[in-house]
């Protein structure tokens, strides 16, 4: 049996204020649970409907559902601390994502899945990035949240301090296919609607341009998650040549 | 003054089957209704808050919310004649896209946009795919919808009578960076739970793969638009060299 209570604790957490006072997150399904926990993430509280799960407290479908986040829940539910990260800064030689002001929790959740994928550890999101640890985006990372670090940070005063190249794509930037891209940088990615903001921008070392290959009128941009995508691709393709 | 009735009728449009029935579609917003006539199709009927709409019935902020299929409304919405292709075979020396049984109608959305981007004019659809036609698909191209053909059809029989090269990504495939890829070609994605199918699959003919770049474990799929926008990249940039 589950009191009211506690599934009103659990379903608070999917606003980031009750995430921030509770400190920890919740996170769903045998994939992303099992990836939190083998990445050691230890779970403060579990409750799955099947016996595997060590420690987990067995509940019913019904039960499941009432916690659930998901509209078809998963076997198992847990909650997780939120890791804390000492002030983090990019390490020279390693190659990391910044983000600047990527609000939908879709977006974000693809591009941490894809910086896993591209074996880049660490993803700085200025202040006004939507939360990593919603339900939605713990969700859309499909357990890549367990082996990538996002860290939340002053975007600005950790670009002026760093001595990385600073890679941004940017209207006047030159054809990513023909520049020149080093192994270690930090390539910063900006809002679905503004792009990079102004203060941003003016940090923004070396200017890329995804070109399009429509003759004439063309869609007028890519969305983020593609762009970072193409982006991290072209990075690590030119380190296999 | 819009009647219930034509309330009614156009917001059944969320739904495929009146579609087919009703022979038409909705668009939304000054950008995707602007791109669709721009293109040549003409809306049958448009409503609009504002006066620059040619032919547009003039509607106050609360009639187009009672119409719009969009958390805030954007000034147009307009019915356009779902376009009717011909018999659509893929032409030789282009590069086109074939989707087998993609089902989220944001991942549809994403490729009908990226393919504008890379210049890639048809996309076929197997008929278990998504319905590009839902205002969900249509907002969600951002206006691409109107340069891209979008043509349900029978994959396997149009993969089985066709001399192009059909490339297809892969777990047993060649990496897609160090591969000869053609100028022209049919590139296949598959269903973002489950891939290719096995009958589409049986008719690939370059199996290529886009490597991972993390050490050991990592994330087990790139969300499909996102290997979609990566394959597109590669096979343009080689245009390039």
């Amino acid at each position: 049996m589950i009191s009211k209570n506690k599934i009103k604790t659990i379903r608070q957490l999917e606003m980031k204020k009750f995430r921030r006072r509770e400190g920890c997150f919740v996170a769903e399904g045998p994939k992303v649970v099992g990836d939190l926990i083998r990445y050691g993430f230890r779970p403060c509280q579990i409750f799955s409907t099947t016996q595997e799960w060590a420690d987990a407290q067995l509940v019913t479908e019904d039960e499941l559902r009432k916690l659930s986040f998901l509209q078809h829940p998963q076997q198992v539910l847990a909650v997780f601390p939120l890791p804390v990260h000492d002030d983090v800064v990019p390490t020279p030689s390693s190659l990391c994502l910044a983000l600047d002001g990527i609000q939908d929790p879709g977006n974000l959740g693809t591009i941490i899945r894809l910086a896993d994928w591209f074996g880049i550890d660490t993803i700085y999101c200025s202040e006004d990035t939507a939360d990593a640890w919603s339900p939605k985006v713990v969700q859309a990372t499909m357990g890549s949240i367990a082996r990538v670090k996002v860290v939340y940070t002053n975007l600005v005063a950790m670009l002026r301090s760093t001595t990385l190249p600073v890679y941004g794509t940017l209207l006047d930037g030159t054809d990513i296919y023909h520049e020149e891209l080093s192994e270690d940088g930090i390539i910063v990615m900006g809002n679905e609607g503004n792009g990079i903001s102004q203060e941003v921008r003016e940090l923004v070392t070396r200017r890329l341009l995804i070109p399009s290959f429509r003759q004439g009128d063309t869609a007028e941009s890519l969305n983020v998650a593609i762009a970072t995508a193409i982006t991290c691709s072209e990075f690590r393709r030119r380190q296999t040549m």
